[in-house]
């Protein structure tokens, strides 16, 4: 099974944050796993083309901690490991501490 | 947590006003922490680019108080804050005394 | 509360006429404070971008009597007051007498 | 009340031709005083701008004869004459004798 | 009333061929005075405009043999006649013999 | 009646294949002259003209053996032969033994 | 029957892998034959034209392994081979070791 994927235009590869289990030792079984909105980009794609051809910079790169839609994505497997794929222009903000 | 966004493409982020819980002491039940349709500009996008790849300046610029739509923007959570994100398009204009 | 409004890109902000409530003194019931189709433009937006990024001259100026269309307009409140917001585009045409 | 009315980008200000109510003194009930698919251009506007921001020239100018399109047009009352307003590249064609 | 109709933009006037209504004397009840796909232009407007704002040649002029779409094409009267109104970009192809 | 259609714009005519009506002899009742989803072009239109007028020059040409997509195409008659009309970017692929 | 197809425009025919019917001998009923969201370039077309007439490069190339999008593609018959067409702008990414 293939381990890497390169997005293809302007699609980003995002690994979604997932809600802590547990916070010292206490289980949270409510909101336990849910999705969080926020995630880390794992590749980027080259970018997409303005009508005259020319490739749009892309607004985000590997490794930022970025803000989701609440709708969007699309949900993908690579190997085990749980994916989401959105389109550059989809991410909401990139965050900084 | 992350405690601060920057907003890509035109997007703006933007603390709302809430209705005062109350006037000179005296609460009002009624409208209070009703959401304005006013609001400041926390941070700005770079902007959006045009057809032929250069950007379209931002029409607002953080600090700005702003009249916003009755409609649209996404509402977000940073750390306890919540936090509007709307388009430059979708603002109506720029509040001055 | 803010006392000016500068609208953003091609929108222009209207005081919008109202049907006269009598006339020589004679109460006109049935239309009276009816909101007609016409207004006068209080203050208007810088103007839009054209795809190439340079500004499309507004088709009207503060002060201009104007013919509104019947539907479309976001209605606002300044203060007290009640005002129209209009896109340029949708203005039918500048009266004049 | 306003005289006059100039059109904003690529309206068409037309005074409809109506039914004649009687030919020769025969009154005519039933197609009397209906609205015609013609019509006369009463003024015109500057006309609207192409994508990269210059004047598309319009098609037709006041005084022309012309044939209007079954549906579409709005009706304005100018004091207490009434008109449309067509879009330029909503009229179909200009009658010649 | 009216004889001439200049077609505005690209537009094109068609006079559309109906079914004989009998050959060699035979009436043919069933498809006689149907309307065929097929049909004369009688004149042609200047052409439509593209994004730069010249003029887009029309495809077809005064006198040609056209193949009609199913659908689509504004029926008009000029003085006795009736007429079709077809955008250019709708005719399906010319018919040579 | 005309023989010979000369299609307008990027529009393409195709001379449909249809399943043969027996092998060796063999009757094929169920799928007997059921169209296949490849034709050949008959005859090809002048292209499409893109934003800035040029031609667009077209994908296939007359002879080519085309993959037919599922659905769409105007099914037209010339004389008594059946054909279709698809718009050259509608067509799949070219066929080659 | 033709053994070949050149896709047109920015089309993409792709060979779906499909999940493996037994591992180790060990069959594997439920996802036995089920298609996978992967598949292997069989052949790209030229490539769509941008808005000024120029080809726009496409994003894959024969024998890439791609990642398809959970809907889409048209499912066509080559011989008694089944492929997919896609768009080259709907396939997700490359999938690398």
């Amino acid at each position: 099974m293939a381990k890497r994927l390169v997005p293809l235009l302007d699609r980003v590869l995002v690994k979604r944050l997932e809600a802590p289990k547990s916070i010292g030792g206490i289980l949270l079984p409510e909101s336990a796993g849910t999705k969080l909105n926020e995630g880390t980009v794992v590749s980027v794609g080259p970018g997409r083309r303005d009508k005259d051809g020319s490739l749009i910079p892309m607004g985000v790169s590997t490794g930022d901690k970025v803000l989701l839609p609440q709708y969007g994505g699309s949900e993908i497997k690579l190997g085990d490991d749980d994916y989401f794929i959105f389109r550059d222009e989809d991410l909401l903000g990139i965050l900084k501490d």
